[in-house]
């Protein structure tokens, strides 16, 4: 029974086998948003706090944060932006970053034990990432490429993660502290990435018993009615195994696959999650009335701050 | 390879393992829709036209044809409404009905090879049903329950399941003809009913070899936003191996968790059927929005018939 556990300074999150699926918010990253992207370059955070709050009130368990931004200091935006975001939120956070010097400045600031989103099988990331993660003792998000690329094959994926679990331990890195990216393919280009992804996601977990998270949307690129595709995929994901995803919590229909997958697995005892997302207004005058209606109050404060966001 | 032949007097439907997620409109049936039931008993099959037609239009592959109505003559109603209902589309229809007379008398009038709903493990209706399918050569759907009622154990639905294929067999039927409905129950009432279903599914997939169908909506009966449940179980209904469901094609979480999940498996070369129904409107103009100035000409036209439904 996997468990990877990370922290902000007051709450604790397990991702793990028998855990509720982990729901990742993608927001806070400003690849192909130029205007986040010009506004953190700018030092201008106040998307970075509507993002944040919106995606925890929206259901996010954990928030990714990013600060790629082509020739600025960032290192430095991403400790400011971790900073910010702790500040707003007990939720625990996955630092993202392709460039370890900020990777490595975002964990000098983090309070608790963080997601460090990535390390890949390549030989030159996997020397600098891994010794970050056992310096920290945190847990790390593991890519399924290595120099020769993305394979079409899932089984040489699978030896891909595979060897960055092994070299993990070399570095004293538990397999626990790794969840695998399975790295989901374009179905619109490759007709066999669903099957291809339900496959290695299942082998991930029985063969080498580590938790794993995707990208969900990566599936649907192309393609029309991307939210119901990703919708099938990711509740698909669910019962193929799979316990995170890094996913935008404002959708809709993709939090429902996977809050329903949850109720499906016997994930939510009751239905007590669903329930209180979903449950309809009770009759006017009742008790149960005025507590939906501080309910519906709340949701309403929520809708105004996205709609503003 | 399994697969269940299905016909009307001119257009062959396959549900099999590696075929598309064959739907099953479930509209036509007056339990539980009382204006369709005093319609159906008055000779007025009006409801019945545009349940035909729009469910056709939505994308139905088969048709469910219930006419069990309390004190009326259903084996009269239920061949007249075949008879109907064949007049108005060429998709091959479901024969529903408890009573084996109505049955009979629908077969008798079908143009084509029907599937029958439905047979259950108690003997009784064993050994009135199943001679029928074998004079008729068809196809049945076979209901995991017996005279000892549903069990909540799915490896006991599974043993009913194989007695109805072994007898059925006694009979000169063969399993690829039997559709199993493994019984979903209420998963707010049975935590576990989701777990189960998904496992007596990969067990008559994968043990029996049979193709397997359910009233999908039944596992979201007393929750809110039946829907996104509904959509949830369908998609990793299909991933367990499930080949068909009795639903309402005119809910679109519902279509989208079915067809997504034939674009997931694979089921929907190039995405085809995906890009048909949910392509984008081309820019004003071109050839391309001519063609979808047409099409969505067509489904104004479905829209104002549904709309007086």
């Amino acid at each position: 029974m996997t468990e990877t556990v990370v922290s902000s300074a007051t709450k604790t999150v397990v991702i793990g086998f028998e855990r509720p699926f982990c729901i990742i918010g993608e927001r806070i990253n400003p690849t192909g948003r130029k205007k986040l992207a010009a506004e953190m370059a700018a030092g201008d955070f106040s998307t970075v706090e509507k993002d944040t709050i919106a995606q925890v009130e929206a259901g996010a368990h954990m928030l990714d944060v990013n600060a790629g931004i082509p020739l600025a200091d960032e290192p430095a935006i991403l400790a400011k932006t971790i900073q910010l975001v702790q500040s707003l939120t007990d939720v625990p956070l996955s630092i993202d970053s392709s460039i370890v010097a900020a990777l490595e400045a975002g964990l000098a600031v983090y309070k608790g034990r963080p997601l460090v989103n990535s390390v890949t099988g390549e030989e030159e990331r996997l020397e600098s990432v891994l010794p970050l993660i056992k310096k920290y003792d945190c847990a790390v998000v593991a890519i399924s490429n290595d120099e020769t690329g993305i394979s079409e094959d899932p089984d040489v994926r699978f030896e891909v993660a595979k060897k960055i679990v092994h070299r993990a331990q070399d570095h004293g890195i538990k397999p626990c502290d790794i969840v695998v990216d399975p790295l989901v393919m374009p179905i619109g280009a490759l007709g066999n990435a669903g099957t291809a992804a339900f496959r290695l996601i299942r082998r991930l977990r029985e063969e080498l018993k580590v938790n794993t998270t995707c990208g969900a949307s990566n599936v649907s690129f192309g393609l029309p009615n991307r939210h119901g595709l990703n919708a099938a995929f990711l509740s698909m994901a669910c019962l193929a195994g799979m316990t995170s995803a890094i996913m935008n919590p404002l959708h809709l229909e993709e939090m429902q696959a996977v809050m329903g997958a949850d109720v499906m697995l016997g994930k939510d005892e009751h239905c007590r999650r669903w329930l209180t997302r979903f449950r309809e207004p009770a009759p006017e005058g009742s008790a149960a009335a005025a507590a939906a209606g501080a309910r519906a109050e709340r949701g309403e404060r929520r809708r105004r701050r996205e709609a503003t966001a």
